[in-house]
């Protein structure tokens, strides 16, 4: 009995690359103290006003099948949010509820490529770009960057590959690198898209976390409206990373066939969970800066924990819940690094290689665990670094 | 710039066969008293202990990414349940959870078909049948029944279209026909994909609404379970359709290709609703009777309904929340009977028709309303459809 070749293709590399993560989630299983600092996931819980309100919604009666769009309250106050940030007209037939933001990607994706399509993406990457790209049997393609451009794709990188591609995917503010893409990397993008006749598929899931500059969608460019697709979510604006609810605003006629493609493979989001959303979103920026404000103050320790040494230099540092630091001057591969840091200082972080191979020799850490503790797990690591250079 | 041929082509009819679903609801916007018997939505509330457990969940800290297979209280709950039905040894790791029903469905054709293929459902189907395939860039190919065999396929109807084919999708109890497989068919569906290599998917939803005889789950013949991925959901069982969760039950190794697909397409499932659902479980069988009682109520009501007459047959109605009518006496065809009660009597059933072509000349009526409601509309089509023969 053979599964599908799209199933058994997913891993191509035969590993995910998160054997960091898995050996430091063994050693607290076994009940060893170890500082976590892989995943993107906050030190908060959701908010208890979101969580009454998602009780409210429910014993109020939204148990039953939500309409597989997105209830109309959260549609609209999507369209309104993405309409106020990017100065493109939007309403709520522009918008598409998803069980997350990964649902999101793979929906994107297989509503723009055929089996057997390349599929542009850009190295380093969220670890399940490529295989969410391969399950929908399309072939990830990756776009060079380097640490020296801050990890923005240049056009000429994208053209490069960009013969007979279906589309582009891109993130900003961008994990894992922590990047924010400038409005000239952005009309770079807009102009090799253009020109080569790919679809965009904009991942901006981080928007709220800014620390330096703007944030700009690239869908607000002339020209992109109708060939952007772009990705929301709750999970890191709202702290709801586990309630699973995202979007996909598009012009209307995809989001038409989009929520053709949701009947048939999620059935709908749950009510309550759109209605605490929608009341999420009403507490306006006051809840989406005390989410973020964490991340900017541990981001703001990075710098002052990094400043004064030259072996580790965090690249580029602006926006989401990341910094990517550069160790290269350790001489180890990120992977090598990370291992050893894991088993000498018990702290748990990412090795670049485990993004693409334009990382290497770098490694992601998460700034989700408290500020004392983040500055005391990166003064170990500056210091172990120190010791290898 | 064009879409995917595979999302432009869920579609296929141009028509998903819902306009008197559509016009019922148009009416019903407009404000007109439509008594809507169309879709599989209970006329009951998730209950509230349940919701209860999920608010204590969720107020306890389960808001943050859960497992992607699912969290082990749930995934041994399912098993568990799953081993007591079918006697067939089965544990955490042959469990999958997933966000509803339907993205079992979905992940579940991707997992066995690569697209070209071929995979068989049975006519008449569940309305996303063929657009969930068609998404996946398969085939779907009817396996034909008929009336006079309660909708039951046969041995030589499976093997008449099997060649070639990756999998046969088989539903009892069966919506929307309400048939119970019996034990012989089920045996000669076994036979039919061990002899032609088939994978079996089988969607037991409605395992929990049985009026007559027993549901038996083909997994449990022998040979069968290594070849049979089992769909699952507290949908229908809890009335917790809104709530999006579901299962695949299946071979270990299966399960974790899985589980790399989840982790690429959905990324879990919410963790307060996974801990409601453990609770609602636990509850044991007087809850989930409890939510099956009205249906079982209202089939007995049909059956005193439809004695005496001959014009309106209830073909089979043995498990499930639906009735399937027979009204080929009439001389309509599902479709104009229905339209016809809907302008006449503002009562929305759906043409069998909808659910492709072997329930043509019938008209399934959800056992949605309360039961003065039901039996007065029920009345009412009886009259109707004596006045046509």
């Amino acid at each position: 009995m053979e599964l599908s070749r799209r199933i058994t293709g997913i891993l191509a590399e035969g590993s995910d690359g998160w054997d960091v993560f898995y050996r430091a989630r063994a050693m607290v299983a076994a009940g060893e103290p170890v500082i976590e600092l892989t995943i993107g996931e906050h030190d908060i819980r959701t908010d208890e006003t979101i969580l009454a309100a998602m009780g409210r919604a429910a014993r109020g009666g939204a148990t039953g099948y939500a309409i597989v769009p997105g209830i109309p309250a959260l549609r609209r106050a999507v369209a309104e949010r993405v309409e106020a940030r990017t100065g493109v007209k939007t309403g709520p037939e522009n918008v598409l509820i998803t069980p997350g933001g990964q649902s999101a990607l793979f929906a994107t994706h297989l509503a723009v490529g055929d089996p057997g399509d390349r599929a542009l993406i850009v190295d380093p990457y969220y670890a399940t770009y490529p295989g969410t790209l391969r399950s929908l049997g399309l072939d990830p393609v990756s776009v060079k960057t380097d640490p020296e451009n801050d990890f923005q794709p240049r056009r000429a990188d994208i053209e490069a590959v960009a013969g007979g591609a279906r589309s582009l995917l891109v993130n900003t503010p961008n994990n894992p690198t922590g990047s924010i893409y400038t409005r000239a990397t952005l009309e770079g993008i807009a102009g090799a898209v253009q020109d080569h006749g790919l679809w965009l598929i904009s991942d901006e899931v981080y928007d709220t976390q800014v620390w330096e500059g703007a944030h700009l969608s690239p869908r607000a460019l002339p020209g992109m409206a109708e060939r952007t697709l772009v990705i929301g979510s709750m999970s890191k604006s709202h702290a709801m990373t586990g309630s699973r609810c995202g979007w996909i605003v598009a012009d209307a006629p995809v989001i038409e066939h989009l929520i053709n493609l949701a009947t048939n493979t999620t059935y709908g989001v749950p009510g309550y969970i759109q209605e605490a959303s929608v009341f999420a979103f009403s507490e306006g920026a006051a809840l989406e800066e005390k989410v973020a404000a964490p991340f900017r103050r541990r981001r703001d320790i990075a710098r002052s924990v990094l400043a004064g040494q030259n072996t580790v230099r965090a690249v580029p540092s602006k926006g989401a819940m990341y910094v990517m630091l550069d160790i290269r001057a350790t001489g180890l591969s990120g992977e090598e690094f990370a291992n050893r840091l894991l088993d000498t200082h018990r702290i748990a972080v990412m090795p670049g290689e485990s993004f693409g191979t334009c990382a290497a020799g770098h490694v992601r850490v998460a700034m989700t665990v408290d500020d004392d503790r983040f500055a005391a797990a990166l003064k170990t690591l500056v210091a172990f670094a120190g010791t290898l250079a």
